[in-house]
C-alpha cells in the first residue's frame, strides 16, 4: 500500500480510485446506520462522507443504490481442510456470502505435511483477494504419544510460523492438561507466542473454574467451544472472549445468545465457524448464515453486524479491518435486507469480488506441489486378511470394544463383548451390533496397523474408509465386511485419499481428495453433490447419528473421551494410556 | 512475574498471595455487578469466584467488606510536568483517588532536556507502584525553525524511545499540517511507530472533513481535543477514539456527554485529563473527578467506569489491565458509594496502596540527578535594559502589538498601536491596555532576547515571569515595570525556574520549579497553596480571564493562532513567518 496516495486522496490533493456512492453505512463503532459515500484508495478507505460532498471523485464510481454497508466480515475460526477445498475455491465459495477475512488454523494440513502444510495454505492463498490469516497450529500432534502423525510442533516450529507475513497467533490451544499443569512443551509454545503479543486462541469445552483460571493465566483469552448458555456466561464473566460457533456439526447459537443477551453483548463475542462441510456452504451460506441465525435467535442485527466484524477485528488484532471507517481496509458487504442478510455485493480493497451470489472477479491459481503429491503412504496395499484380528486356538473371546453411547453421541465408552471366533480369527457375523475398525498409519513413517472392535455404530454392512481422521488424518477403516474394507482402503491408497463408501465389492460414493488427503482441487459446487451423496451412501450403510462424516473422521481423535483407536491401538483418552483389544481374561 | 506461579496458584495448587474477600465485583466486560472474591498471585489477579468458595486461600486476606471492586483507572492522557511534580509525589497525588496507570507524553521535559528527560520520567517511576507508562512526544519542538528548543525529535529519536521498556506508543501528534501535508519529519516519525504497531495517539482540534481522514489515513486514531459536541459525533462515527479530557484548563466532558450517548458509548472512549494543577488535583481529585463528572452528566456509571478501564487499556494497547478477571494485573479500586464515586481502598499489583485519601504504602526516591540542575542557562543577567525596546530618534513610533481577544480567550490578533518614544525607547506610560512581552533563549543555546508588546491582558502593573513557557520552555517575562520584570527573571534564574509574580520591586509570590524549570520536588500539599497564592498574586496584578497560569504559560506557545512570541520575534503562527515589531512605515 501506498500510504502518501491514500493520504493524499483523503486530503483531496489526488482523486479516490474508487467512490462508493450512496450507501447506508453500518457504523460499528457508534451502532448507527446512516447515508453516505465512501471515498476509497490504495485498497484502503480514505474519507467517508455525507452523500454528494463536493469535490467527491474518483476514478471509478459505483452508485450502491441505497443498499446497506456493511464492513466485510471475519471468521475469527476456522479450519479450511473441513471444507475439503484449497484456499481458491474456498474464496470462491465464500466471498459471494459477505465473508471478506478468516483466521484459519491449518492443523489438519499440519498435522499431514507440517509446515509445508502451513506454507502450502499461504502460498496457495497469496493471490487471492480474500484475506486469509493462519494462525499457528499449537497441537501437532493433538495427542502426543499415543498416535503417529505426520509432523510434530514444539516451540521452534511456532516460532518459525510466527516470523511469516500473515501468521497472527496461535491457533486453538486444545492441550489444556499441558496448559494447565504446564508441560515443558506447551510452556515454550505459551512462551514464545506471548512474547510476540499475538492473539492466542484457546479451546476449552466445558471447563470452569480454577481450571478455566489457570487457562486463562496462560494469556489464552478465547474460546470457540461452548455449547451450554451457563457455560457462556461464565466464560464472558471471566473476561474469555466468546467466539460463538456455528458449525456444520455444532450449531451453537441457539444457546449462546441467551448468554450474550445476560451479558449485555460484551466486547469480545465474535461468530466463527470452525468446521463447515461444502454442501452446507452452498446451502445455508458461510458468516451471512450465522449472522441470520444469530438474528432468528433475538440477536440486535447491529450487534451481530459487530459481533463479526469490529469485535472480531479487535480480538484477532486486525485492527485496520472491520470498520467503515478511513483508514481500514476497503472491505465492504452491500446488503438490501438487513434483517434477512441477504449478501447482494461484496468489495475487497475496492474491488468488487462478488455480486448476487457469484463471484465477479475470476480466480485462478496455478497448481501448487502439493496438490500434485500423493501423501497416502502405505507400507503395503490392505487386503481383507489386514483387518482381522488374531485371536488364537479357541472358540470364542472376550474383545474390549469402543461402545457408541446413543445419548451422546461423541462420547465412547468401553465394552468387554464375547464374539466367535473361527480359524484363529474374531468373527463378529453373530454380532450385529458391531463392526471392525482399523487405523492404518499412512505418513510412510511405521506402517502401523491397528485392529478393533466398535458397538452400537449401526453400521449393517460394507465398509467406510477415510484419511479425513482427526487429528492425525491416518487411514481410518471401518466395516462389516474385511474385503470390503479392503477395497474402500485400496480405493483411496489409489487416488491420494479422501473417504469411500463400500458395500457388496461395490464403490457406492467417493470423495476424492487428493490434496493431502484432506482437500479437493473442486469446487464448492461439484463437491456438495458427492458430499451430498457420499453422507447418503454412509447413512444406507446403517450408520446412526446425523453428521455420518463427523462420526467416520472422528474415530482416531484421541482427545475426545473417552476411548478412540489410533494407528497404535486402542486408546483410553482419560489416561491417555493403551488397552489391549483382547484383555487378558482370554 | 513468575508465570508458573500464577497459574499454579489459578489452578489450586498453592495458596494466593492475598485473597480479596467479600466485593461487589464491578464486570466491565459484561457491565454487570455481583458479589465476589479474588484470588491474587505475583501481582496479577488468578481467580475470581462467588463468594465462600472452598479452599480459597491466600498468604493474606482481606475483607472488603462488600465494597465495589472496580478495574484500577487508567488516564490515557495527561503531561506529569503540568501537574508540576515529580512521578513520585504525583503518585502519591493520584493513587488515593483511585488512578493506578496514567500513559504520559512527557512533551515538556523532553523540550526542555530530550531524551534525558524522557529518561528522566521513566527511571523516576521505575520503583513506583504507580504504572506509569510513557508515550514517545512526537513534536519536540512544536514549532520547528521559529523558536529555539532544548531538543529536537526526528524518527531515529522516536524509534529509540519505542525500544524503551513502558514506551508504549506515539505520543499527540500536533504538527497536523505535518501530517496531512507530509512533511519528511513526521512521514518518518508515523513510518516509525505504525511499524511498531504501537498506540498513535493524536491532538486535531476542530478538524473534521477531508483533513480529517487525511491525519487520520496516517494511521493515529484518537483525539483529546474536542470540545463540542458535533466535532465528538463527526470523530466518533468517523472511528476516531475519543480521549474525553476534563483538565484544570478545559473542562470537555459536560459537551462530549451528548455525544457518547449519540453514539450509543462507543468502545474506543476513553478519560482522560491532560493538565492537571495541583491545587485542582488536591481539592478535586484526579481520573475520580472525571468520572463524578461524567455521572453528573448522564453517563451511566459502569459505561464511565469502562471508559477509563477497559476501554483506555484497549486504546493504548495494555491488554492486561483495565478488568477484574484472571490474567489481568490486580489494580482494584474499592469504592463504597459507585455514584459519588469515593474511591476508598487501592490496590495495584494485590498491595493496598492507599485507603481513605491516604497513601498506605511511604514512597520515596533517591533524588535523580535531573533534579539536581539548574536549567536556566540565561546568557546574562536579565536588567531592566533587557526589556527596552528601541524606537530611534523620534516621538511617536506604530508597534506590531499582540491583541487578546477578549471573546475567545485562547486567541491572538495582530494589532498596530501607535506608541510614544521616550529617550530612544518605547515608552507603554500612556497605554494603560500595553504591557511588554519578552521570551528569554534559556537552554544555554544561542541567547536569544527578543521584545515586544501585548494588548488586552489587564496586567496593570509589576510583572510575571515564568520558565513553563509551553513548549519550548524559554523564560517568558510580562510587565508594565521593566524592573519588575528583570526582578522577576532574575529570581527564576537563580532558584532553577518556575513562575514569579512581582510588583512594586516586590516578590509577591513565586512557586519554584527548579527541575527542568518545569517541576517541584514539592508534594502536592504544598504546592497547592503556593500554586493557589500565586494565582492570586496574579489575578491581583489584573491579569484578565480564568486561567492566570495557562495564559502566562502560552505566551510563547506558536502552535495556537494567531500571533505568538517566541525567543526569535514576533511568529505569525498560520504562515509560521516572522514579523517585525516596529513595521517599515516607521
Amino acid at each position: 500500500m501506498n500510504r502518501s496516495r491514500l493520504i493524499q486522496a483523503a486530503n483531496g490533493q489526488i482523486p479516490f480510485d474508487l467512490v462508493l456512492k450512496n450507501v447506508q453505512l453500518v457504523n460499528v463503532f457508534t451502532k448507527e446506520i446512516y447515508p453516505a459515500d465512501i471515498g476509497i484508495c490504495e485498497g484502503y478507505i480514505a474519507h467517508v462522507t455525507q452523500p454528494g460532498e463536493e469535490g467527491l471523485s474518483g476514478e471509478r464510481e459505483y452508485d450502491a443504490q441505497g443498499k446497506y454497508a456493511v464492513p466485510g466480515m471475519i471468521d475469527t475460526h476456522i479450519h479450511i481442510e473441513s471444507t475439503m477445498m484449497n484456499p481458491t475455491n474456498f474464496a470462491k465459495a465464500v466471498l459471494p456470502h459477505g465473508t471478506t477475512t478468516v483466521v484459519t488454523d491449518p492443523h489438519e494440513l499440519a498435522n499431514v505435511l507440517g509446515l509445508e502444510g502451513v506454507r502450502y495454505i499461504l502460498e496457495s492463498s497469496a493471490h487471492l483477494p480474500l484475506r486469509l490469516y493462519v494462525l499457528a497450529p499449537s497441537c501437532v500432534p493433538s495427542a502426543l504419544g499415543v498416535e503417529t502423525s505426520g509432523a510434530a510442533f514444539n516451540a521452534s516450529e511456532i516460532a518459525t510460523m510466527l516470523e511469516w507475513e500473515r501468521v497472527i497467533g496461535l491457533a486453538e490451544v486444545m492441550d489444556f492438561p499441558g496448559v494447565i499443569y504446564q508441560s515443558e512443551r506447551m510452556k515454550e509454545i505459551l512462551e514464545v507466542a506471548r512474547k510476540k503479543g499475538c492473539f492466542l486462541q484457546g479451546h476449552v469445552p466445558f471447563l470452569t473454574g480454577r481450571g478455566l483460571s489457570a487457562y486463562q493465566c496462560s494469556g489464552i483469552n478465547s474460546d470457540h467451544e461452548v455449547v451450554a448458555t451457563n457455560e457462556a456466561i461464565y466464560k464472558l464473566r471471566a473476561g474469555m472472549a466468546l467466539e460463538c460457533r456455528e458449525s456444520s456439526i455444532v450449531q451453537n447459537i441457539k444457546a449462546l445468545v441467551p448468554a450474550l443477551k445476560a451479558c449485555n453483548f460484551p466486547p469480545n463475542a465474535t461468530l466463527c465457524t470452525d468446521d463447515r462441510e461444502p454442501d452446507d456452504l452452498l446451502n445455508e451460506g458461510h458468516l451471512d448464515h450465522v449472522i441470520r441465525r444469530a438474528i432468528q435467535e433475538g440477536v440486535p442485527v447491529l450487534e451481530a453486524i459487530k459481533m463479526c466484524t469490529y469485535n472480531a477485528a479487535q480480538l484477532t488484532k486486525l485492527y485496520d479491518h472491520g470498520a467503515i471507517a478511513p483508514a481500514h481496509v476497503a472491505d465492504i458487504v452491500l446488503v438490501e435486507d438487513l434483517i434477512n442478510f441477504t449478501v447482494n455485493e461484496v468489495f475487497i480493497g475496492g474491488e468488487l469480488v462478488a455480486k448476487e451470489g457469484k463471484m465477479a472477479v475470476e480466480l485462478t491459481s496455478p497448481r501448487h506441489p502439493v496438490e500434485k503429491r500423493n501423501t497416502i503412504k502405505l507400507k503395503s496395499i490392505p487386503s481383507a486378511a489386514t483387518f482381522q484380528i488374531e485371536a488364537g486356538q479357541k472358540e470364542k473371546a472376550v474383545v474390549n470394544v469402543i461402545a457408541y453411547d446413543s445419548e451422546n453421541p461423541l462420547l465412547t465408552k468401553l465394552a468387554k463383548i464375547e464374539v466367535l471366533v473361527k480359524d484363529g480369527k474374531i468373527d463378529i457375523s453373530q454380532n450385529p451390533e458391531l463392526a471392525y475398525i482399523s487405523i492404518l498409519e499412512r505418513h510412510g513413517r511405521n506402517g502401523n496397523i491397528s485392529v478393533g472392535l466398535v458397538q452400537g455404530l449401526g453400521i449393517a454392512k460394507g465398509a467406510i474408509a477415510s484419511t479425513v481422521s482427526h487429528d492425525c488424518h491416518n487411514l481410518t477403516v471401518i466395516g462389516r465386511e474385511p474385503e470390503d474394507m479392503a477395497l474402500a482402503a485400496q480405493e483411496l491408497a489409489k487416488c491420494g485419499g479422501g473417504i469411500a463408501c463400500v458395500a457388496e465389492g461395490r464403490v457406492l460414493a467417493k470423495v476424492e481428495l487428493p490434496i493431502a488427503g484432506l482437500m479437493s482441487p473442486k469446487c464448492v459446487e461439484e463437491l456438495a453433490p458427492e458430499t451430498f451423496h457420499l453422507k447418503k451412501a454412509i447413512k444406507g450403510l446403517g450408520l446412526v447419528g446425523d453428521y455420518p462424516l463427523l462420526r467416520v473422521t472422528t474415530f482416531a481423535l484421541a482427545v475426545i473421551p473417552e476411548f478412540k483407536m489410533t494407528d497404535q491401538g486402542l486408546v483410553d483418552v482419560l489416561s491417555q494410556e493403551f488397552i489391549p483389544i483382547l484383555p487378558e481374561e482370554n
